[in-house]
């Protein structure tokens, strides 16, 4: 490693990203030192680039945003040595402080001393090298492309969401939302052996849906007649529904189409910080709502030999690359082009 | 049984309760015959005393009320004849069809063609003599004050939403609203090894509770900091918060007060159809929110096993009763009387 | 329904096999008359053949074979009338009593007073009509082939097994012994998202298996090395294994292939009265012991949905098929031919 | 701390236990260094003192007993300043790595690189003082005596195994074996709100757990009748048996006297390899074999909080103290005296 600095793509304020030099990451004790090949550029970016804010989170300073990245492992720190130079991988980008009781539960999703890439003031990965701890970092299976392991972390996701609920052969599943959480909650509901619905307003997604095998329902359709409203549930509706697109009426709509018995799933942030539900007849059915927060201990291994068995298709989501150079011009395009469903920021220069 | 009419409380409409005479109800196949010495009063029987409808459920004929009842085996149709004649037993209210999946599943409670005594237009058991299927007569344990066993009822609907979220020993939790089912569902956490903290808005009722040793609060304590309400959780939060108010603040305040990754419970009827979740905050912390309807397969037996082993206390929640005759006072006086826990109706016409 | 006599294979003592006219079932209340098209043999109806008894159960008066029926419903008695003329269906054959502790809590194949189809003295379905009670009757998926459904009571059987011990996406799991539960389960595991092995010591079972997908190893190289046998499970080992082999050397193998932390199930019928396990050395890894019998509530509806879903083979299974006065020469072969996965008796007699 | 030594009781064979002089230990990053009050001597303890090994760890070098430590808290190492000097703390012995998959997992009892004191070669806490990971350190509640300190080690492993089980209320639970394990797992099952029964063959040990207020058994009028043991379960058997004996006999009593469906624990460690099991029958009654292995996260602040509620008697359980220059003799009065439940050993040389 000659060259003591290298290119990131830093948030200075809303619409305001530079790419700028910054020094190489030096790996800690217990850190490798990956050079990125490939960053997913997902909601939250969006909404740090357009706001300079996420929901608690303010942008004070400049920050590198990003925090689904893969790419090849070139250094290590002390005390770690195991994964040869080259090994592509998929990161972690969450990083829990591993001492307190939740962590010690599994549940490290949920750490209030937790740092995650790309939130700020932590910085993210949209950048040539990234120094990572070693054990959130995940060797890609044998075979696939490195650049699809940036898809890893959205896959992590939704296998923590259908976990939530617990998915069994047999099963109806409604996603509401087929953004690209959706469609991986999709296809790991599938491939927990249900059947699968996808909703969406857009006709453009429903179609892209069923292309990956799903039946798929315009949203529109599901809205509850209010009459049917105060009705009991009907038996032969869902087992559960997953809502994917942090919108209060989609979710709503998707726990009116329940069994009674039935359970929702909150996967997509909420777009209001409030939420009217119907608790009451909710109750008289039994219904249950879980949320689901990023994923813990087991997800990310698990999403890694998912995407290795072949059960879920990840090139398909794939639907435009950027060079780091050209961040600010993704950024842009994920955020107003309703057709893309992937942006990959794909940093080239670290020759491994 | 020389008679072949008994006294029944009807209800004709709003505030128009009547005790008549009606024909001896004949034990069918399956079925015993009760005469019922004890009935609790709850939340519904003063819904339908008051305004003619509860819920979706509406008054359109005269109905019997009085799903809470217990009594001394004195009859048994064909097909069934284990129970000796005099045998003190609770009575389960709520009869589902027993073939749909999910009476199958042993959710009987979400059964879509089950019937309830006392939900118009099936008739209740404010009466002196009911036949019931013999599987949904639970014998009282040994030396058990045959009055108490009204109190199985409510029982079961506390060990069922404690049985919904799973109470581990050493957990803490909290329940929202100490009328009676806040008071069984602190006992049965309790007797879970749970640590009980109840709050109300009502300082007698929080007395009540502490007699029976639980920790109390003082309801409009635990209203949260709007500053504090976007901050993450207290990792030393609640594990749990069952809401027996069925207030919506007074939910969102036992929510604002869990743990990250803690459970919500809804247990009282909430009493709006629609209550505002704070689910932006709520998926952060990944908590759940649970729905508790009635009791299913095992949750009779169970609170009368729980009854039995003494482990809570039913008599001190009794704090009147009142002949059937008087059934109207004894509505009136629930309804009114705030300093009232159980009221019960105590029928006594047929000799044992 | 002119005629009054139909034919059956009635078993009268070890290998003594007799198809005879019997009087048509008349349905009883709650009952549908299926006209019989195909059913399976199993290792239950093989053991009665052989040695005139299975496990507990002896065959102490001729008796009708036969538990793993499909056909067409030709027939309604009092009380049930929804099902058409001619629907085809798969019978589930135990009949639980449906009152008792278990059969509410779902667990009716645990009801200590159920019947099942040819477990003596109850008669079963290798015949031409059969009545059944019609909640135990289940309309197949459009488009599947009636004979198929006489699959469905083997695939409910590992649609519990795996249902046991709950297989997550990206799981390894073993499965000892590939027989046609084995396949079975082989598949509604990698339909739940597992990575499966299967093992068995017969080559061409191992190639059967490894042609619908599943990776295979001998079962004889499963076999633990003495030394490694003291040590600690490896932290690489399968999650779960399935024994469906019935024998003792094949399960405790599977266990000692187990990570640590993991659950072995007894699916097959073990071939003897007491097994021999490592239980020192399993606990010290914190190992579970499952067993799994028949099917319970929501089982056989799963069953369908599976097949509906075209995630299952069933079709492949079928090896032989041979109609209903060819009844012993069908049971010999299954008995005796290792080649021999499924074996079907198809009745055909009655014109639907 | 002026002194540069301190006292430790050191295995050096079998039955040669020598109470020396050792460095003090320096609290490492991380650390507390504790001055030990109590150290309760357990099974593992006198097996390593009668045989030099312990199921599969063998002594090869002097090492230092001891795995049930308590006392105050004297000194901090780097990085760790939390907790006053003085404060009473018990200390969880076992340190997992706290990285790999089990760790991450919670299941940290499963660490394949897990060490705990007093398993050679890890020294463990029969000495003055002790170095141990913050994080392994747990304040004991106000006002409790730190000598019963020492019995929260075993109340984890009780904690742990009622865990693995779920008990609910009303419960029934066999306890096979009334030793400390035993007694404990007992009183937190009833905490549990279980209805619990203890066997024993000797009637001291039944009559120390009726002072606790549990019904006791002996337990050999729970051998099976063999004529009984091939008949069905009991339907109002237990619905779990918790095997605290490791004797092989005991366990299989208790799995006959299992309801359908019930579920063992194996607690106490095998005292053979191998265990026979009527698995044919088990399997019939899908009853399930689980293993329980000392504690996991959350288990030990459980067992602090369980303490400190009352719901458990420790102080009845401490039969003998000893002070550390006569180790060598408590370990012989625990070994042979059948009366002991819990032997203390007492260091008492560091002024706090």
């Amino acid at each position: 490693m000659a060259t003591t600095t290298h290119r990131a793509a830093v948030l200075h304020g809303p619409k305001d990203l530079r790419v700028e030099d910054r020094p190489v990451p030096e790996p800690g004790h217990g850190e490798v030192l990956v050079a990125v090949r490939a960053v997913g550029l997902c909601g939250s970016d969006l909404h740090y680039y357009e706001h300079g804010e996420n929901g608690p989170n303010v942008l004070r300073q400049p920050t590198v945003l990003g925090h689904e990245p893969a790419g090849f492992v070139v250094g290590h720190g002390a005390g770690t040595d195991e994964l040869p130079h080259g090994t592509p991988v998929a990161i972690e980008p969450a990083h829990p402080c591993g001492r307190c009781a939740l962590c010690r539960a599994g549940r490290y999703n949920l750490c209030p001393k937790g740092t995650c890439f790309g939130s700020p003031p932590t910085n993210g990965a949209l950048t040539e090298l990234v120094a990572v701890p070693r054990d959130f970092v995940h060797p890609l299976p044998e075979g696939m492309d490195v650049k699809l392991g940036a898809l890893i972390e959205p896959l992590a996701v939704a296998v923590h969401a259908v976990g939530r609920v617990g998915v069994s052969p047999g099963e109806r599943v409604l996603v509401t939302g087929a953004g690209p959480i959706g469609v991986l909650v999709a296809q790991v509901a599938a491939a927990c052996g249900a059947s699968v619905t996808v909703s969406d307003v857009a006709q453009a997604r429903r179609e892209f849906v069923a292309r990956l095998g799903a039946e798929t329902v315009d949203a529109t359709a599901l809205t509850p007649d209010p009459d049917r409203a105060h009705a009991l549930a009907d038996p032969d509706g869902y087992d559960s529904v997953l809502d994917c697109s942090g919108v209060g009426p989609a979710l709503v709509s998707g726990i009116r189409a329940l069994r009674p018995g039935g359970t929702a799933v909150v996967v997509g942030n909420p777009n209001r910080p409030e939420t009217a539900l119907p608790l009451a007849w909710m109750q008289r059915q039994e219904m249950s709502l879980l949320t689901s927060f990023r994923y813990a201990a087991g997800d990310f291994a698990a999403a890694v030999r998912l995407a290795g068995s072949g059960r879920v298709r990840l090139d398909e989501l794939v639907t435009a690359e950027f060079p780091l150079e050209r961040a600010d011009e993704a950024l842009r395009s994920a955020l107003v082009d309703r057709t893309q469903m992937k942006v990959l920021v794909t940093p080239g220069g670290v020759v491994v």
